[in-house]
């Protein structure tokens, strides 16, 4: 296991030396941010980015994400293009020795919540998801911004994606995500970078866009589209645990066995009686999923990949990009720590 | 295990409610201040400190400290009336519900380093204690001010002080320590407060002055002079980790079985090679110290203690009480966390 740590850049509140000085990280994970999706990273700019982290003595091995342009998941004739584009970013990726590459295939959207600072008893705030605020929202009126989601949208040009959506189905997407892996996949070989696939966050379709990376069954469906090591996924426990159908332990089991997560963001969640949920400290008894037993599975089938803690609470007033501040974020990394230390010394 | 944290009460930095934002931290650990030593605490204090902590959905089970008056340990005819003193506030504090009260035996100083902000390569701060640097200091001059010690000295109160512990050997002061002993045991017994000697910090003489809780020989040597698991420990890795001839684990598994350790602090050390040592972070991999070693033996012995993270190094620019940070102690607490929690599920 490497533990790492998420960083959005120079203009991330939280500095690199913030995180080398949490013990254990060794790597950073992070991206060229001020590239339109579908563009290329300029190399020069990528370099900078691995001098930074190199110079706080950690690695840049981690790329989150590359974002993958709606043409190509709308299936548009433009995609090929844009795929192009996306092949030329993996390969300078790999100039600058990225060893995976985390994306998503969530349409418009990226993850979703209704709010961002709901008060816990102890005053900490977190990000929840509750269905009674979610019908509430709704984006084509514009009303709606969440970090989550792409800025750049318009009114108009939001109003014009979801038209485009309007007539894709599940099946539509899949094709479109198959099309794009047999692109990609086999040119991530080549260059010796595995490609980890984010699940949808959270794992349902929202505002009747389709999602299709949600459980177990969809997870085996993408992995055997291209059977190889370099098609591999993210493992996120808080975008696929807050759904009680979706067994987290089953699938880190049969998945690491397989050697198909390259990546894991360990987050924890509370689901709520109406089906929502609110994100949690990242200790087991705060929430419902249990890091000791995920972590003994990983530990178990020795995972070798990159984990790191994922979201957090915002405590000790500190303020910033919701989900990402540096407190609860470390004191996570630093449980983890202590559980991955116990495992590896039980045996 | 009971994960505490302690407190310096209003006047601390670190708030209470700082503190309730650690997952797990469920005890406070503090004490009334604003107190000389040998003086008997106002129980209006006490049961505002209860309140306090009570307030932030926090226990205030553990008192440290409750200072020995240097009276008794010089073993002076004046004593007595300190020693009555110090048995109302073992009372008082049982009034209040108090289980552990934390104390030491040390002449004069608390603890000692000869550096509170060593920079280390990463830009954190930590408190260290160099040989060479000790040799240039000299309490008597009085340009010395270290946190642990009573700021209340003049230098010509500290020069009589010296003067005093100048005819008084290591058996002078252990038969001091047995008077006071007899005295206050049995009565913390009927009162039902457990008295936790913390050792000496270092765990050697310093500057002429005897220090006698230093050893696992002396530490067997305390704990028989009154055999009662009220006459306990506040085992402390740091404290007595710093010297070689220590053996960690032999100690915490004999005194743990024992049921003689009611109170633990964590803090790692590194040994320098010129025989000083330096604080690190809490993680095995960053200091002398195997933290999942000492956890097991407790673990194993069905410790059902006070824990606390003691010490820590000033990171992300903190600054305040030395050692006594927000940031390193709650990344501290947390790492233990993931380490109890995960023995707990092994078994």
């Amino acid at each position: 296991m490497k533990m790492s740590f998420r960083w959005y850049g120079s203009n991330d509140e939280v500095t690199l030396n913030n995180i080398r000085q949490i013990p254990n990280v060794s790597s950073i994970v992070s991206a060229v941010y001020d590239v339109r999706p579908g563009e290329v990273w300029d190399f020069e700019s990528i370099m900078k980015l691995k001098k930074q982290i190199e110079d706080e003595s950690m690695e840049f091995e981690v790329v989150e994400s590359v974002p993958v342009h709606e043409d190509i998941k709308l299936g548009k004739p433009t995609r090929d293009k844009y795929i192009n584009n996306y092949k030329e970013n993996i390969l300078r990726l790999s100039k600058a020795e990225i060893k995976v590459i985390c994306y998503n295939f969530m349409p418009v959207f990226d993850w979703t919540r209704t709010q961002l600072d709901r008060r816990l008893d102890d005053g900490s705030t977190a990000l929840v998801y509750y269905p009674h605020q979610l019908e509430k929202m709704n984006p084509l009126t514009g009303e709606l911004s969440l970090p989550g989601w792409d800025a750049s949208y318009t009114k108009e040009s939001l109003k014009e994606v979801f038209n485009e959506y309007s007539n894709i189905t599940e099946d539509d997407l899949w094709s479109n995500l198959e099309y794009f892996l047999n692109e990609i996949i086999p040119f991530a070989e080549k260059c010796n970078v595995k490609m980890a696939i984010h699940p949808d966050d959270p794992c349902w379709p929202i505002f009747g866009l389709p999602r299709i990376i949600t459980c177990e069954e969809n997870l085996d469906r993408l992995l055997k589209i291209v059977d190889s090591p370099f098609n591999g996924l993210t493992f996120c426990t808080g975008s696929l645990g807050v759904s009680s159908d979706n067994d987290i332990l089953k699938m880190v089991d049969k998945y690491s066995k397989a050697n198909r997560i390259h990546f894991l963001h360990l987050r924890n969640i509370k689901i709520t009686p109406d089906g929502g949920f609110e994100e949690t400290a990242h200790m087991s008894k705060c929430g419902d999923i249990d890091m000791v037993k995920v972590l003994s599975i990983l530990h178990q089938n020795n995972f070798t990949g990159y984990i790191r803690p994922d979201h957090g609470r915002m405590i000790w007033g500190e303020t910033g990009r919701s989900g990402y501040g540096l407190y609860d974020r470390a004191i996570g990394a630093s449980y983890i720590n202590g559980i991955w230390e116990t495992l590896s010394k039980k045996e």
